[in-house]
C-alpha cells in the first residue's frame, strides 16, 4: 500500500485500515526516501510495530523474508508514494502470485501527478518522464537530455525527477540536477537546456508547505531548495492558465515565461 | 484537498485532518463523478455537514459563494482525485490568490498515477495522455487517435480517459471509447487503432477490486467492465516484466503481448 509523499499523514484511509489489520507490517524507504516521515508517529496510527526492509530484503531475500510470512498470514507492505510505481514492487507482485499469494493494492499519493499538480501545469500536456542517475566516471546517459528534447519539440512539459543514492542515503539536488544537464548542453549544443531556458524547481512535494520556484535556468542554480526529495520540471508551451499559475505560485518572471506562451 | 479515488476512504490523513478542522466544507463531484463515495460515511468521518457545489458554484459563482466565505473563514473544498489536476481548480486557485485569500493543496491519489500502477505498466514510458470526448453531431475531434499514434510511433504508452457527461450524469465506457477510436481508424486507415491491436481496460481504479483486462480491441469491445469510471491504456514497447504483469494481472493471451515485446 503507498504511503504517499512526504511524511506518515500522505497514507489513505483505505490503507491506513489495511495496514491496522495485517498481521505483520513492512515498510522500506530505498525507492525513496521520506526524510520528514516519523517512524514513531506511523507506528503508533497503527497500533503495532513496523518492520523497515533494506533493497536486498525485498530485491534477493524476499522468498526467505516477506512472501515466506505472507504464506502464511495478512502481510502489509508500506512503500513510498504509489506502490506500483517502482518495478522492484511488480516483481515482487509477480512472484507472490507465482507463490499462489493473493495480493491487493492501495494507491498512494505519487510524485508523477503531485508535482505537475502543485505547480499548476496541466497534466495532460506532460510527455515522458526521465530520471537523472547520480553520474559516476563510466556512466553519464544522455537520456534525460533527449527526452527533454523530444518533449519540448512537441510543445509537451517534462517532468524530471532527481536519482537517490540509497547505499549513501543522498538524494540529488536540483543544482546537481542543472549541472548534469548543462554539461550535456555543452557538448551537444543543440539550445535545449540553455542557462536562459525555463524551468521549474520543487521540493518537499506532499509537504504542507512545498517549495516552488520558476525561473531561468541560471537563476535557479543558485536558490536555496531547502527540502527533499527535490525534482525539476521544464515546461513546453504554457496556455494562459499556466502562465498565471507559474506567475503567482512560483514567483517566476514574466519576461522568463513570455517565449513560452501558446 | 484531494479525496483520492473511488470512496471515501481515499482521502488522505493529512487531508482528513485538514477537513476536521475547517469551518466549512465543500466538496464537488463534477470534474470527476463518485459513484461509490458515501456523504454520509465522509460527514461522519469529518464530523460534520459537506455541502456539495456543482459546476456552475465553482466556475460562475465562486466569488458569491466559496471565495466569499473563504474570505472570513477557513474552508475546505474536497476534490476528487488529484485537487489541482483540472483547470477548473487551477483557475479558482488563482482567483483566490487575487483576493487576498491563502490557499494550501493536499494532494490526492490521481489516476494519472494509480491506472499505469495497477496495471503494471512503467509509468515513465507514457507519453502524453488524452480524454474521449462524447461526440456531438458537430464535436469529434480527432486528437485522441492522433495522441495514441504519436506516443506509439516512440515506443511510448498512452493513458486515455473516457469522457464525463456531468449534466446527465453519465460516464463514457471502454465499448464506446474503443469504438469512437475504431470510426476513425476506417477513416484514417493508419493502423493504430485496429480490430487487432493490444489495449488495456480499467474500471474501479482506486477500489479493492478493480477490473483489469489486457485484450485485443476485438476482443475487450464485448467484455462487460462492470464498475465506474473506465479507462484505457494503449501499451507502446513493452519490457519483459510488464508483458508477465499484463499476463497475471490483466489476464492477457499471449499471442496479443508478442507483437510488442521489446
Amino acid at each position: 500500500m503507498g504511503l504517499g509523499l512526504h511524511y506518515e499523514k500522505g497514507i489513505s484511509l483505505a490503507g491506513l485500515e489495511k495496514a491496522r489489520k495485517a498481521e505483520k507490517v513492512y515498510v522500506e524507504f530505498y525507492t525513496n526516501p521520506m526524510p520528514y516521515l516519523s517512524m514513531e508517529n506511523l507506528q503508533k496510527f497503527l497500533g503495532k510495530p513496523i518492520i523497515i526492509l533494506k533493497r536486498k530484503d525485498l530485491e534477493e531475500k524476499a522468498k526467505e523474508g516477506i512472501l515466506k510470512d505472507a504464506l502464511k498470514m495478512d502481510v502489509a507492505l508500506l512503500v513510498p508514494g504509489d506502490p506500483m510505481v517502482a518495478t522492484t514492487h511488480v516483481s515482487l507482485r509477480i512472484q507472490a502470485y507465482k507463490m499462489g499469494i493473493k495480493t491487493e493494492i492501495v494507491n498512494g499519493v505519487s510524485i508523477y501527478s503531485a508535482a505537475p499538480s502543485i505547480v499548476g501545469l496541466q497534466i495532460y500536456k506532460f510527455g515522458k518522464t526521465v530520471t537523472i542517475p547520480f553520474p559516476t566516471l563510466t556512466y553519464k546517459p544522455q537520456t534525460p537530455y533527449d527526452v527533454i528534447k523530444e518533449n519540448f519539440v512537441r510543445g509537451l512539459h517534462t517532468l524530471v525527477l532527481l536519482d537517490v543514492d540509497y547505499e549513501k542515503g543522498k538524494c540529488m539536488n536540483i543544482k546537481d540536477g542543472l549541472e548534469y544537464l548543462l554539461e550535456i548542453e555543452k557538448e551537444r549544443k543543440e539550445k535545449i537546456v540553455t542557462f536562459d531556458r525555463l524551468v521549474v524547481g520543487v521540493a518537499g512535494v506532499g509537504s504542507p508547505n512545498p517549495i516552488i520556484k520558476g525561473n531561468i535556468v541560471k537563476k535557479l542554480l543558485n536558490y536555496q531548495f531547502k527540502m527533499y526529495p527535490q525534482t525539476l520540471i521544464f515546461p513546453g508551451k504554457l496556455h494562459f492558465m499556466e502562465v498565471e499559475a507559474l506567475k503567482i505560485f512560483a514567483q517566476t518572471p514574466e519576461e522568463a515565461l513570455k517565449p513560452y506562451e501558446e
